[in-house]
C-alpha cells in the first residue's frame, strides 16, 4: 500500500478546467505586493459594529435557535425580507417560498447544474463569462458554447447572434450577469436585456440571471433585470457578500417554484441548510440598521477607485491600451497592446509587486490571452495610483 | 408562457429516492407531538454562554478577517486543533494539510460523490445505511448495495459477505458508520474493523468512514477507527453538529492527500468556502475552554435518556418487538412485531402523538418496511416515557 495505491477518480474531473486560484493566491499574499488579481470587497468598509451588535441580541435573546438544525430552504424571515426588497428596490413581486438561502451565490450555480445539466448538453455563457459559473457547471459535463458580442467587446451577447444560437441549439440554460459583469465590469443596456428576453420568452431555455454586482451601481440607480419580462423562465440569484459580508456566506435564489422544488432537493442532499447563525444574524442586521446607506457610500467609494484606476491607464499606459467603462461592481477589464501577453503580464507584475488576473480563464475558447481583469474594490486610492504605475511600467517593458 | 412551461430537469434527479424529510418536518412540528423523529442533538445542552463570549472576541479582535472571503480549505488554527485532536483522542498522526472545512460532514458525501462515482459504479453500504448518504450519493447514479449483517441485524456488515462483494464488485467506496451507527445506534466490534480494514487493504476501494457520533459514546471512551489500519485508503469525516452546535455548520474531512487536492477543487466549484464567522468562533470557543468536560457530560445524559427509552420497551412493548442497543450515538432502531408495517405506525403515531421515523428510506433495496428510528438526544425524559406509552399504544392498536 502507501506508494503504490492510486485513487481513481470519477471522470466528470477530466472537464474541469485547471483552477490558477492557488497560485494566484499565493502570489497576491507575497509581501510587497499589490494585488489587483482577486476579487475581495474592502473588509474596512463592513458595518463590524453593526453586525457585533445584531450577533449578541441574536445569541442573547435566540441563541438555542439559532445554534440548533434549521429547515433546508433558509431563516424564513431572511427570505421575506430579500422578497419585500425586490419589490422596494425593483417593483418585481417575489414569494419567500420561492426564494432559498445558500452559502453564497456560488453555490447556485453548482446546484443548478445538478439539477438541470446532462452531459454534452449545450450551456449559452458570455464571451467573456464568469470563471466560477464555467467551473460549477463543467463538473456536469456540459457543452458550454460562448455568446459572442457585438462591436464592442465587453457589451454583453449580440442579440442576433444570440438568437440564433438559442434557436440552433436550445440550450438547457443561458448564464449571464447583466449588472456589472465579472470579468469585464461591463452592464447591459436595457434595450439588450428586452431583446434578450424577448428571444428567450416561450422557448425551452432558461435565463440564469447571476446578480451578484446588482447593488453596486456607482450612481446608486437599480437596473432593470431579464427577469421582470420573462420571470417563470428566470432563475435569479443574488448575495450579501458583495455588500455586507462575504465571511458570513449568505447568498439567495429566486426562482420559479418548479426550479426551487428541485433545488431544495439538491441543497439538501449537499449540505443539510446553510448557517443559520449567520442568516440570523444578517436579518436582525438589515432589520435594525438602513443597510441602503452604507451600500450606496460604499458603492461611491468603489465609483471613485474605478475612477481613479480608469485615469491612470487613459493618462500613462502604451498606446493600444484598451480598457472597459465599469458603471458599477469591482472589476474593469485591461485588452492588452498587440503582441503582449496577459501570462506575461502575470509573471512579470508578480517581479515587479503588482498582481493581475489573467483572461484566459474567463474564456471557454481559448480566449483571452490579450486580456487582463482587474479589480479595484479591495484597494485604496494610493495603492491603486501605485499598483497602476507599476503595471503600466510591466506592460512597457513587454511592449519594448 | 406561464402555465404552458415545461421545465426540463436533469436526468440524474430521476435517481434520487423521494425525500419524506418534507413530510416528517410538517408532522413533527404540530403540537403536541412528541417527536422520536429527527436527529437533532438538545439545544438547551450547547454551551450558549461559551459560544456567545467567544463570538464577542472574534468580531471584536478579527472582525474584518471575520467577515472576509477566506481560503477554500478552511481556517487553519481550526484545521490544527483538529489535527491535534485525532492525536491525543485517538493516537492518529493527521496533518492539518489533509483535513478540510465544510458546512457539516453531509457536504462531504456530496462532494465525495462528485470526485469518486461514476454513473453506475457500485458502491457499497451498510444495511440499514444512512439516509442522508444514499441521497447525496444517488445524484452520481451509482449502483448503491447494500452489505447484508451478520446474525445480527445492527451489528454490521458480515466481514464474509463484505469480503465476497469487494472481491466481486471492485467497488470505489465503502461507506460506513463504525460508531452509533445512523439508523441502528449500534458500533461495530473492534474485531471487525480490523476484519473490514484487512479485506480493504490494498485493493482499489476507499473506506469512507463517516465518524459523526464518535465522540457521543455514554462511557466517554472513544473506539479505534478503521482509519487506524489502512489510513492511506480511508476518507474519514466529522462533525462539531453533534457535539458543540449544528447551527453553524462546521464539518471536517480528513483524507489522503490526492483525495484531498481533488476534493478542495469540488469544494472551490460548490462554494468556494465555508462560513469563515463560524470557523473563528468555533477554534476560540475550542481553545479557550475544554470542551471535553461538557461533551461527556452531554454524552451521558444522551445515555441516561437511551437507558429510558430501552427499559419502556423492554417493559411495555408488544411480544416480538425487538430494539438494538446503543453504547452511544442519539438513535436506536426497532424491528416491530410481526405484520405491523412502520408506515402504519408513523400515521397512526401522528394521530396518537408521537412521531417517529420509518426504516424504509434507509434500505436500498426496498427493506425496512417493519423498522423504526427512534431519537433519545432531543426529548427530556418525562418526554420519552411519556411518548414511549403513546407508541406503545400505537403498536397495540396495530397488534390487534
Amino acid at each position: 500500500m502507501g506508494e503504490s495505491l492510486k485513487y481513481h477518480f470519477s471522470h466528470r474531473l477530466t472537464h474541469v478546467p485547471p483552477s490558477f486560484l492557488g497560485e494566484l493566491f499565493r502570489v497576491s499574499s507575497k509581501p510587497g505586493i499589490i494585488s489587483f488579481a482577486g476579487g475581495l470587497p474592502d473588509a474596512s468598509l463592513f458595518d463590524l459594529e453593526g453586525i457585533r451588535k445584531s450577533a449578541m441580541e441574536v445569541l442573547t435573546e435566540e441563541g438555542e435557535c439559532a445554534l440548533q438544525y434549521t429547515s433546508t430552504e433558509g431563516y424564513l424571515p431572511l427570505r421575506e425580507y430579500i422578497a419585500s426588497r425586490y419589490y422596494s428596490r425593483l417593483g418585481l413581486c417575489a414569494s419567500p417560498e420561492d426564494i432559498q438561502i445558500v452559502n453564497g451565490s456560488q453555490q447556485c450555480l453548482d446546484l443548478i447544474g445538478k439539477v438541470l445539466i446532462n452531459p454534452d448538453d449545450p450551456v449559452l455563457i458570455e464571451r467573456p463569462g464568469y470563471l466560477g459559473a464555467i467551473e460549477a457547471f463543467s463538473f456536469y459535463e456540459p457543452d458550454i458554447l460562448p455568446v459572442y458580442p457585438s462591436a464592442d467587446q465587453w457589451s454583453g451577447p449580440d442579440p442576433d447572434i444570440f438568437c440564433k444560437m438559442v434557436q440552433e441549439y436550445s440550450p438547457a440554460l443561458f448564464y449571464g450577469i447583466p449588472n456589472s459583469q465579472n470579468p469585464s465590469g461591463m452592464s447591459w443596456a436595457t434595450d439588450l436585456r428586452k431583446e434578450i428576453a424577448e428571444t428567450l420568452d416561450g422557448t425551452g431555455t432558461l435565463m440564469y440571471e447571476d446578480d451578484a454586482f446588482g447593488e453596486l451601481f456607482f450612481d446608486g440607480r437599480p437596473r432593470h433585470p431579464v427577469k421582470r419580462w420573462i420571470s417563470d423562465q428566470t432563475i435569479m440569484t443574488g448575495s450579501f457578500s458583495k455588500t455586507i459580508s462575504p465571511g458570513l456566506r449568505c447568498g439567495w435564489i429566486w426562482a420559479p417554484n418548479p426550479v426551487i422544488e428541485v433545488f431544495n432537493r439538491a441543497k439538501q442532499a449537499a449540505d443539510l441548510h446553510s448557517n443559520l447563525l449567520s442568516q440570523m444574524v444578517l436579518t436582525q442586521y438589515l432589520n435594525s440598521s438602513d443597510p441602503d446607506v452604507r451600500i450606496k457610500a460604499n458603492a461611491r467609494i468603489y465609483g471613485e477607485r474605478c475612477r481613479i484606476m480608469a485615469d491612470c491607464i487613459d493618462d500613462q499606459f502604451p498606446v493600444g491600451t484598451k480598457r472597459s467603462n465599469p458603471e458599477g461592481g469591482m472589476f474593469m477589464m485591461i485588452q492588452l497592446p498587440a503582441g503582449v501577453l496577459s501570462m506575461e503580464v502575470f509573471e512579470e507584475g508578480v517581479r515587479q509587486g503588482v498582481a493581475v488576473m489573467p483572461g484566459s480563464p474567463f474564456y471557454v475558447d481559448g480566449g483571452g490571452t490579450d486580456s487582463i481583469r482587474l479589480n479595484f474594490s479591495s484597494s485604496h486610492e494610493d495603492q491603486i495610483v501605485e499598483g497602476m504605475s507599476r503595471l503600466c511600467h510591466v506592460i512597457q517593458t513587454l511592449c519594448s
